[in-house]
């Protein structure tokens, strides 16, 4: 166990309901909340590419602080990528129309040795410059949220190359070859349960694991080829960082939320497609829990965006734990005056009379 | 009610497993059982377009019934799109590499209105001439399988204009224009009625609703603007043609199984991210189901093809109304000795012994 220094922002609204403690009121942060619906940072990415803001210090701290005051969320997000990790492990990044591609693919047990440790305090530096940069731009009562893919997602962008459907190489690999399925989860877990500690260490004060993609798998496959590996992520991580909340976050996993809190976790973030009152039942009451707005709500009225939300807050039904969300990022046409309508809106229905 | 000559099918495997009725053995049918990963269809293909061969009655009868042959599976599914529907509302539909194309999209209220009127009947007359040609050429004792699209995953593709992964246009509609968009599932229904009418008219013993991308929309949402008009057609077609069984099938389902289930259809389709063994016992044991095996396990060994099969039929614990399929259509580079070993592999472990 790692001594990091106990941040102010550790009181914060947002921290306090990743633990289960009460809150003055529901804390609201949107996953991607810094992105392309925003003008700002489209005339950002006009000057510089995608990897150049995520390798410059100085314009993550920008891009984070500036959508974090702008909405006025209650926590703010590292400007980043899930990819990275695969870059450091020597795959060629890029981001052509069409989504993310990495080659050479990763499809077989030969491939897998061939794979670099990720070497995460070394080569992800700038990660952590991008942190510290952010945490000193940053009010101090705001936490900031450091994140990482969870191996199955980067695994699946590793054996695909990209963006799928089907999932055909990652799951070929896995039934084909589950010894080199083995060996690419866990040499992603050496790697992720470093880059997550140094992200904490840098001054992120919760960390996030997107398991982007692990809908795709049933939960026979998610008990036998997922849920040991992220469990030694999260395990990894919190034998260092006790302290530091981690949110458990996966698309579609409507059907294997159990097993995804059995997997670990401080808080479990809870995709649109799920029923929250249903979630929170299934979850346990003591479970905190992250969500679930439909994004795509956020394109129509202000009116029925403050509708919605009043829903997800009534499906809470008055329990502790609970941290606004939407189901899934935010969507590059969501109007900024919706999103901040819609963080108002939380804020003002759920706020106790003490405070 | 119209009547339809009782087919000698009628008594199949197939039709009394989708009834609940004792079988001899489990029956098997696959989704997308006659395409791509066969040679024989792709040398077809070669010689025909895509269109042309949905247009063409003998080879549509042609490509049908050698699947079902080849395979040994215990149901035909008439070779069809569930796009034609879309073409006869006037919509241009195209097949360029990524995905079909329709053009132009409906995305407003006057869009919706200016989509024209299904008349099935007519228009789609040569999906009827190639039912009628398929069933004269299948064995008698083998029963053919009609489809259509539900109207949400039609209505999707309209609004989208092709494979979309955030349905932000179908969800602008719906929460924009509510009004427009329950004219345009209503429109659709009235289509899909007569449509799946016909088709049964034409010698379709069994019928089945493909909700493929249901899974975008949660709960509420599949309570409120999709499961009224999906009941819709199903008694639609119920009030004509109450002995023909219908399946309702949808993807990503595993959080609105009961709500599928009691939006209609006799047999429930299980997607293959759902445990078969839970949705069982949610939906009831005297509910008919279909599926559910993972489709990738069939790029897999003959071997681990069985051991997998083997955990669906044990996951079933021997209820009657068991119809063995996949969790989704297949892929197109599936071996056909996996399939074949698949068929076989169900219909002798769940042989009763007076068969």
């Amino acid at each position: 166990m790692r001594a990091v220094e106990r941040h102010p922002s550790f009181d914060s609204t947002f921290i306090r309901a990743c633990r289960g403690l009460p809150v003055t009121h529901t804390p609201v942060w949107l996953m991607r909340q810094a992105g392309r619906y925003m003008s700002e940072y489209r005339e950002m990415r006009a000057r510089v590419s995608f990897l150049e803001l995520c390798r410059s210090p100085d314009l993550v701290a920008e891009t984070t602080v500036f959508a974090q005051e702008r909405i006025g969320a209650d926590a703010a997000i590292v400007f980043s990528d899930l990819l990275l990790v695969l870059e450091a492990m020597g795959l060629d990044l890029s981001y052509p129309k069409g989504g993310p591609r990495l080659s050479p693919p990763v499809r077989s047990a030969s491939d897998v040795d061939q794979l670099e440790e990720v070497q995460a305090r070394e080569r992800l530096a700038y990660v952590y410059a991008g942190i510290r940069a952010t945490r000193a731009a940053l009010a101090e009562t705001v936490p900031l949220i450091g994140f990482a893919g969870a191996p199955f997602t980067l695994a699946a962008y590793a054996c695909e190359g990209g963006p799928s459907r089907s999932f055909v190489h990652t799951k070929s690999l896995m039934y084909r070859d589950p010894g080199a399925w083995s060996a690419l989860m866990e040499k992603l877990v050496r790697g992720l349960i470093e880059y997550l500690c140094c992200q904490a260490e840098a001054g992120a004060q919760c960390l996030q694991i997107f398991d982007s993609w692990v809908g795709a798998v049933g939960p026979e496959d998610y008990r036998d080829f997922v849920a040991p590996h992220s469990t030694a992520l999260i395990n990894g991580v919190k034998a260092v960082h006790p302290d530091v909340p981690i949110i458990h976050f996966g698309t579609g996993t409507g059907q294997i939320l159990e097993q995804i809190q059995a997997a670990g976790g401080d808080v479990i973030g809870v995709d649109y497609q799920t029923s929250f009152a249903q979630a929170r039942s299934r979850l346990g009451d003591e479970q905190p829990v992250q969500g679930n707005l439909e994004p795509l709500v956020l394109y129509s009225s202000p009116e029925y965006v403050c509708e919605r939300a009043q829903r997800v807050i009534d499906a809470n039904a008055g329990r502790t734990g609970h941290i606004f969300n939407l189901g899934h990022g935010i969507l590059p046409e969501t109007p900024v005056d919706n999103v901040i309508r819609l963080i108002d809106y939380v804020h003002e229905a759920t706020a106790t009379s003490s405070s």
